[in-house]
């Protein structure tokens, strides 16, 4: 009996409109990292359930897809055994998960493969993870995550980098963007200077709920919380400051400079600040000093990538940690990664408009069939037209024209070849151009030496 | 409490260095099917597990990993819940699993999207996978598969299509192969000839082992199984065949072209012989009647790679199906796939020293930190680099120059960049090639012309 056609909720199928779209983003992405010396590596889907337990709060924890013990062992124990057995034999042997992140996973991979890799290590992973979130709207289960990150150097140029690349890559997307940085230690000294130090991690929750909640949903939040006034002191003061970077970055100064952590963040960020404005890539840099981040493991700046004029939420994020691997035992590793939120991104670059035409289609041009001689003969030119570097093909049944051409059409082959048996005789072939609606005769080698300029014409404009 | 950090059995960690070959492979084989028409596609890891069970045999069914459902309602009933409801509630919710295969979820895919794609549909997929195997060396629970599929035509010229495509890529890869090939309409014939038509399929089983066992092996089981006499008649004849395609092709009309199904299948390669020929690709083609593939869902040429003088078992196949989508509904719709294994492609380029020189480095340019104002230099400089194509990296801490270099040599990167106070007062640099040993001094412009002369050879090349 047939089964029905259908993916899990929350699973998607992505077809070759979609995926040429996203590669044409990796692709950007990339180069992008590759041109800054970074790396790729990949890290199993199927994690030991014990690496990802305890890494991402309770509810990151109940969120964790575990897969079912090997083999039919169990199976049989659940269908034939005594039940109690059963139980208690899932229990002791659940042992593995799918990813949730790239982060614990990419932790795992530093502690492990230590003694191969060389220091400070930069790396890129691009990777689906699995949630097993309430499906919604733009909510997938699976879903790829694109992220870099160095480990082995507290090396502030690394910020200016990530920066960097960020400006690089949405520059190249063609989206314009705004890269807001603060720094968790600037964040701490404001807890202190507002009396509240002891509260700062639930300060920085609320904080973190600002773009959803709005400033009066936080501040909600924090008397809910018991937080003291202090905590909403300290919120209104970072949500009224306004002005250039410079502007905002002095009226903190005058504020917390005195406190230790303050103090230091504050330097921090001016480093930043002022490295990027002398290498010209301040224009996508905003300091927004409510900006919290909601993971615990970040300890000196942070950032979050908007589109402008987009209702969209964050396209990109990250921030700097001291000490990310020392959940696996291996201390003092301070880091720096950054992330990609690769779906939002597709759906920025098409309400904008901005993918290129090229990403529209495959195939550059087809070839129709008349028959297996007149069809022999197409396909030895199409091995010439490939190696020219031409994306080719012949259609494969000698079927009538109209269908031919309607396949084109359908998948957006600019350029059609017809060879029936008189134009074989006569060495000239009918070319039409499917977008000028225009078409012309020529023979096989000006055929070639056209497309052969059309290539090193494309090649010449990258 | 830090957990150790190890990976899942029969997972592993992808590293740069073996990342960098697995792109360039992937890349390669991309480019190859994106030329003849082939566009990308994604499914979900996830699949229903309906979708997934009786697809592959008993035995496959019992290597599917499955996941366990949702959330913490399952957890809450195994850990406290009543043992005998909790198997209940386990056994009946049990309906998600990671797929085993690209072959099934496509299938289920093109049904599912049938309205939205436009046919003769040719798609490549290039996924990891999941068996829950016992792992060995070089077996692996987690791995990727790379297929490419036209689905809606029986034109033969899609066979003469993967010829091609297997052949430009062992081409472009520099890896010498043989493609083997038979139809399973000829081993039908070949049954009907020898009478033991009724048992075909038992007669492919055991044929396909073969390359494992040898001929006395399959001589073994045939009798084991009880097939009759003229089953291993059948089998001395195939096996004895030997001469050029032309000539083990002639022998085998002689023998069962009275045959219906060996007609129809003789014809067929004839036909894909000849037109391999015309289009100079029949020199990597060996008919091979004794090639079985195990699957059951082949109904014409099937395919069987195995590179040149390195005993690594097959790095390709795939073969023609006449209703792949049936099981889920949608009938007569058939298709033509073939894959390669990249695992083993990677071995094979590895042992023969084929990869090429830049696919062991990354960054092709270091620049070293001799503090903050000579880093914010040397990075304007990077940044004009990057504009070249050049991939740049400062390193990020002001260290020892030894420690520099040191990770300069570990990385491969082959040019180092030095930037001191002096260096910057006079405008001129010390430019280190690691590779040749030797260093020289020039300046800004020079220096920018060096490189953008170096990169456009490097284009040209290509």
């Amino acid at each position: 009996m047939a089964s029905k056609a259908s993916n899990p909720r929350g699973t998607r199928d992505l077809l070759p409109e979609v995926m040429v779209q996203r590669e044409y983003i990796l692709e950007i992405l990339k180069t992008t990292f590759r041109k800054y010396g970074f790396l790729p590596i990949e890290t199993p889907a199927l994690e030991k359930l014990e690496t990802l337990t305890g890494k991402y709060g309770e509810e990151g924890d109940r969120l964790i897809f575990k897969v079912l013990p090997r083999g039919d062992k169990f199976e049989k124990a659940f269908r034939e055994g005594d039940a109690q057995e059963a139980r208690e034999k899932l229990n002791h042997n659940l042992e593995e998960a799918l990813r949730y992140d790239l982060t614990v996973p990419f932790a795992r991979f530093v502690v492990q493969n230590h003694n191969a890799l060389h220091f400070p290590f930069k790396r890129y992973q691009i990777q689906p993870v699995w949630r097993a979130d309430r499906p919604s709207k733009g909510r997938y289960r699976e879903f790829y995550q694109c992220d870099a990150d160095v480990v082995g150097s507290s090396s502030l140029w690394q910020e200016v980098d990530f920066i960097g690349i960020y400006k690089q890559v949405f520059s190249d997307l063609g989206l314009p963007i705004r890269v807001k940085m603060n720094h968790r230690k600037v964040l701490q000294g404001l807890t202190e200077k507002f009396g509240v130090e002891n509260d700062f991690q639930a300060f920085t929750v609320a904080l973190d709920k600002l773009d959803k909640v709005g400033l009066a949903g936080v501040q909600k939040e924090m008397s809910e919380r018991g937080l003291a006034q202090g905590a909403l002191d300290a919120l209104a003061f970072v949500a009224g400051l306004s002005g250039s970077n410079t502007e905002v970055l002095s009226q903190l100064e005058a504020e917390i400079s005195e406190t230790t952590s303050g103090k230091a963040g504050l330097e921090e960020i001016r480093f930043v600040i002022d490295a990027c404005s002398e290498l010209g890539q301040e224009d996508v840099l905003d300091l927004d000093f409510t900006l919290a981040r909601g993971l615990d493991y970040y300890t000196g700046a942070i950032f979050e990538v908007k589109a402008v004029d987009l209702e969209l939420g964050s396209i990109g994020g990250g921030g700097r940690y001291d000490d990310l691997t020392g959940i696996f035992g291996l201390k003092d590793l301070p880091g720096i990664g950054i992330s990609f939120g690769l779906d939002r991104i597709q759906l920025a670059l098409e309400e904008k408009g901005l993918f290129p035409a090229m990403t529209h289609s495959g195939t550059d041009m087809l070839m129709v069939n008349f028959g297996d001689k007149e069809a022999l003969f197409a396909n030895k030119l199409a091995a010439q037209l490939r190696e020219l570097g031409l994306k080719t093909e012949l259609y494969p049944d000698a079927v009538k024209m109209k269908k031919q051409l309607d396949y084109a059409n359908k998948k957006g082959i600019r350029y059609v070849l017809l060879i029936g048996s008189q134009e074989m005789e006569e060495g000239l072939f009918t070319l039409k151009d499917m977008q000028e609606g225009s078409q012309r005769k020529l023979g096989a080698i000006e055929l070639l030496e056209a497309f052969n300029t059309s290539q090193n014409n494309k090649h010449a404009k990258h």
